[in-house]
């Protein structure tokens, strides 16, 4: 694997038709899970490394976003990258630089209703990196269910031709879903998380005995979720449009553990049941 | 040349790398022009006839505009197209289509500050556009010098890795810019629409022989408009910052003459003087 800091070196260690893993960096387990699933059909896999100001909000948490090129770049290689293309603020922001990508009404609900702008920071950077990167296909986590939603509309408005590809959230052993924000939590906070994945578990299992109302599920979601602080908790279609009970639907969440905001979601389907608690256990990356 | 409808049909009729012309219709000399130039280098070339709801504002001529693609196919034929892609409106904007391209700050000035959102329209469709197309070049006139400036930038912002190409304006015999909206000019409007080409040749005389006042040339320009009703008329750089006395600069207009929008422009440079009023002759598309 080769580390790259400009688009003109990434253009000359590409070999081939590239699969695409755009990251914040803070690799974990998770993000290891997208870069195998992407060097599984022998694409060449460039990983990007690059904490996008432009989606982060006043007050957020930009400055102390975990940074970390040599972990991220061994656990890049280890997974398959052939290259880790970590550019600098101003090679994806040059001075002059003023387009923004509105992805439309779905930015503004769920977690864009409570991180205004999100969402534009989030779709201009990946069609950025898209353009400079050249992918016939990405990689994202389900775990981010709303940016993946907003980033297939937007290939497919701005008919882009990349497929872009969702992959199953990565949890640890007591179901917590991998996030690099997880690194904030104390170890009281940490155990606290825990009724996150729980909470989403229950109202699974409710639906899979049958339960279809959506308040019912949503409220039983919320009674199970003691030491956080809730932004929304809501049943959506899949394509996060209202609920219908009888068409396949998500469960989604956010809120603070402490300061940290970390978000989940489980997908309510009859015919094929996620399990939040117990999905992929992690410890060879722990 | 063959007609398409659909982004299908284009693909497979496309036959080597492309150059595109897009248009909404209504050809005249000057996307003769545009496409004569697409076909020079052996491109094949693909012209757009697609006339855009989102890049007219509400009380603008979207119901009016002229449609006439016949009269389009005959002319894009004889000029060297290969490929002309009509497409209705579902096919460029399916129900759930959803993003925005915000150009930032240039799309509010000049024509953006008297017709809000155009640019966001036209920023939109022609990405959009560019996507189904797949072209390496594409071919816009300098006559909307604003519109070329924006989609450059965004262009370049989204890394589209398109070569943006800028071809001169055509006008007729007696200097007029061709547009689609001259149709709708009365004989009579017709005939008083000239002093746009002559003012602009008057500043442009001006600054040739000395003049560097910004304020003067545009005053200069004013005092021949009789019969315009002015929207705006100012000396520019010619990336559209702040006029520099120092650099070639552009002298731009928007004005009505009846109840119809007409747009011009000249560049200032004392190196290489433009002439709006004799440029080229289109009596052999007349």
């Amino acid at each position: 694997m080769i580390i790259v800091r400009s688009a003109d070196e990434l253009r000359s260690a590409i070999t081939g038709p590239v699969s695409f893993v755009p990251t914040m960096g803070a690799l974990h387990a998770g993000h290891a899970s997208l870069i195998r699933l992407a060097s599984a059909d022998g694409s060449c896999v460039v990983v990007s490394d690059f904490v996008n100001p432009s989606q982060f909000g006043e007050g957020e948490d930009f400055e102390s976003y975990p940074r970390d090129l040599d972990g991220d770049a061994a656990i890049a290689e280890r997974a398959g990258a052939h290259i880790l293309y970590a550019p600098d603020v101003g090679e994806i922001y040059p001075p002059d630089f003023s387009t923004t990508i509105d992805p439309g009404p779905l930015a503004q609900e769920l977690c864009g209703a409570h991180r205004p702008g999100h969402f534009a920071g989030v779709a201009t950077v990946v069609v950025r990196l898209f353009g400079l990167v050249g992918p016939r296909r990405a990689i994202f986590g389900r775990k981010d269910y709303q940016q993946l939603a907003i980033l297939q509309r937007v290939t497919k408005d701005l008919a882009l031709g990349i497929e872009i590809v969702g992959a199953p959230t990565i949890r640890d052993a007591d179901g917590l879903a991998l996030s690099s924000r997880n690194a904030y939590l104390s170890a009281a906070e940490r155990s606290q998380a825990v009724v996150i994945p729980q909470a989403l578990q229950h109202a699974a299992e409710a639906y899979a005995e049958g339960q279809r109302d959506g308040v019912v599920l949503a409220e039983i979601g919320r009674k199970a979720l003691d030491g956080v602080t809730l932004e929304y908790l809501e049943v959506r279609s899949t394509d996060l449009g209202p609920y219908d009970p009888a068409l396949p639907a998500v469960l989604l969440l956010a809120g603070h553990v402490g300061t940290t905001r970390l978000i989940d979601n489980i997908v309510l389907d009859p015919t094929a049941p996620e399990r939040a608690a117990t999905q992929i256990s992690t410890k060879e990356y722990a």
